[in-house]
């Protein structure tokens, strides 16, 4: 049998080009290799995002059109919606009668979470999401997470709570181990972290025009002011960019710069260019999926009822070796 | 339509008298008044006895048992086993996302719960526990809740919940009200607060030669030591028992006591018979309920089936409200 990964994103809108770039080109390398499980989790949104989630709904059809354009297979892997697995909830709530306090009150993610988006309290939902997570993962007894090094805290937390529970009842979850996604990030136009809140994400679904139109923000070097003048294109946004995006041209990119013969104007056009090829397959793919919001509700119904038998095996199980009622 | 009447006792093994008096005879009544739904909350339980939940479904048995034995009536009420409506686990993880977390931590149900069990340490699960209560009250949109004091500041957190929920979302939800049951509560016999765990229970289910044998353990006054010797009623734990159910002699009682006409020994075979003829037909009753397990399973069934629908129509109304998928 081949080994599991289970990976959730929050439905918070639409994929911008960090997403593929950091960790859903990694997810589509893991389906040849792996079962996976993908699931867009809804209950985990809303730790944040409880007080309005009126956008939830439109932002799941956003986010799955991007998964299934960009290759993500629902045959292969499964494709689904947490809040339509049950089993989630109960799950949560049996792991965190397991789960000593300080364990989450000392959570870095949590702490820096709560510092970088100014939260004014923490809710009890907030406080147990690597008990939500734990679900998630156990409920497939995922042997493998792709995460962020940010998010390895939480995943230490998942370990413990999976050796707690083994150890308590009987051993019938492996402890996940973490994949590393690709670091450092790409960062968004204004070269800060790229991120729907600070307004400088390209987007699956930008049309090359509006493409053209963010990289045309880009900052480069405040020190090179006209076509002529040499350019130190470390500190440049739009060759961070090419660095990723068109390694086969980065040497001649850098000579020209440096050299003050490739003028900022024109290789922004390049990378524009550059970037609505490698991003309009997908765009167009997209385009077609979030036309039939009829389609992608199925598309979820399928995925839940490949997710669904599993997770009620596990849950079986779970009642079992605690002495529950099953 | 009747008011809603919600409560739940966690199974953590037989009823003893003062259940009896202090909590289920406040039920019955209710029963004529009101729509019940009494609740056998094991996922409670599992907040402090997750470690060796073994006896757990024997105490299941045993706690319906002595309820339909004293009178609680699955046609008239809904009696039912929290974990066997998954509903339960999914409100709660919706509203935990609602409740700050000081909430929880102030509560001071919690603080002199880990003061007397000395707990080592506080779960997340425990942490939770209104929350949890609030997941079973409302959803069944209870109006009213009897509770004894010591739960009044779970049922305070449990409105803050609701007035959060109703204001963020839409008012489906009523606050539900006190009905306090009956203070003060039935000692043990050793004088001390009744409990399981110190041993001082007399329960249902004693036969009258144990209700005697334990009767005859009950703390005195220290300075009667033999018949002719006045004693002080007052702080006699025969007589406090006296009070409740013997009402129509409790002054003969007091007269024979303080004038040392009425030994102690006579005085407890008094009381050991009242106690005997008072539980015989409870015990008779239950006796015949706990030889029969395969039946109790199909009135849990039963009530299951009754909250089920209720419980999803209620749920079907919170993801609507929210936003959330249904």
């Amino acid at each position: 049998m081949r080994e599991r990964v289970f990976s959730g994103m929050r439905p918070t809108g639409k994929v911008h080009i960090g997403h593929l770039v950091g960790v859903l080109e990694k997810w589509m390398e893991l389906q040849k290799e792996y079962d996976c499980f993908y699931s867009i989790v809804d209950w985990h949104a809303m730790t944040t995002d409880f007080e309005d989630p009126s956008e939830l709904k439109e932002n799941i059809f956003q986010l799955l059109a991007d998964w299934l354009a960009i290759g993500l297979d629902q045959e292969n892997s499964v494709i689904f919606l947490q809040s339509q697995v049950k089993e989630h909830a109960e799950l949560h709530l049996l792991l965190s009668m397991l789960v000593p306090m300080p364990w989450l009150e000392r959570n870095p993610t949590l702490k820096e979470q709560v510092r970088e988006t100014h939260i004014p309290k923490i809710n009890y939902g907030l406080m147990g999401y690597p008990v939500l997570q734990a679900s998630d993962i156990l409920m497939y007894k995922g042997n493998k997470v792709p995460v962020g090094v940010d998010q390895l805290p939480h995943l230490e937390i998942i370990r413990e709570i999976v050796r707690s529970f083994n150890r308590l009842y009987k051993p019938i979850f492996p402890e996940p181990q973490e994949i590393l996604t690709k670091t450092p990030k790409l960062l968004g136009i204004d070269g800060r972290k790229m991120s729907k809140s600070l307004d400088n994400c390209i987007y699956l679904a930008d049309p090359p025009e509006v493409i053209r139109e963010k990289v045309h923000q880009m900052v480069t070097d405040p020190q090179k002011i006209r076509r002529g003048d040499p350019g130190r294109p470390d500190i440049c946004s739009v060759f961070h960019y090419q660095q990723i995006f068109s390694p086969g041209k980065i040497e001649d990119v850098r000579h020209g710069c440096e050299a003050g013969t490739l003028g900022c104007v024109e290789n922004k056009n390049n990378l524009a260019k550059t970037l609505a090829d490698y991003l309009g397959p997908y765009r167009e793919r997209r385009e077609q999926l979030i036309g039939s919001q009829e389609k992608l509700k199925e598309i979820l119904e399928y995925g839940a009822n490949k997710a669904r038998p599993i997770a009620q095996q596990t849950m079986h199980e779970v009642r079992e070796v605690i002495g529950l009622w099953s």
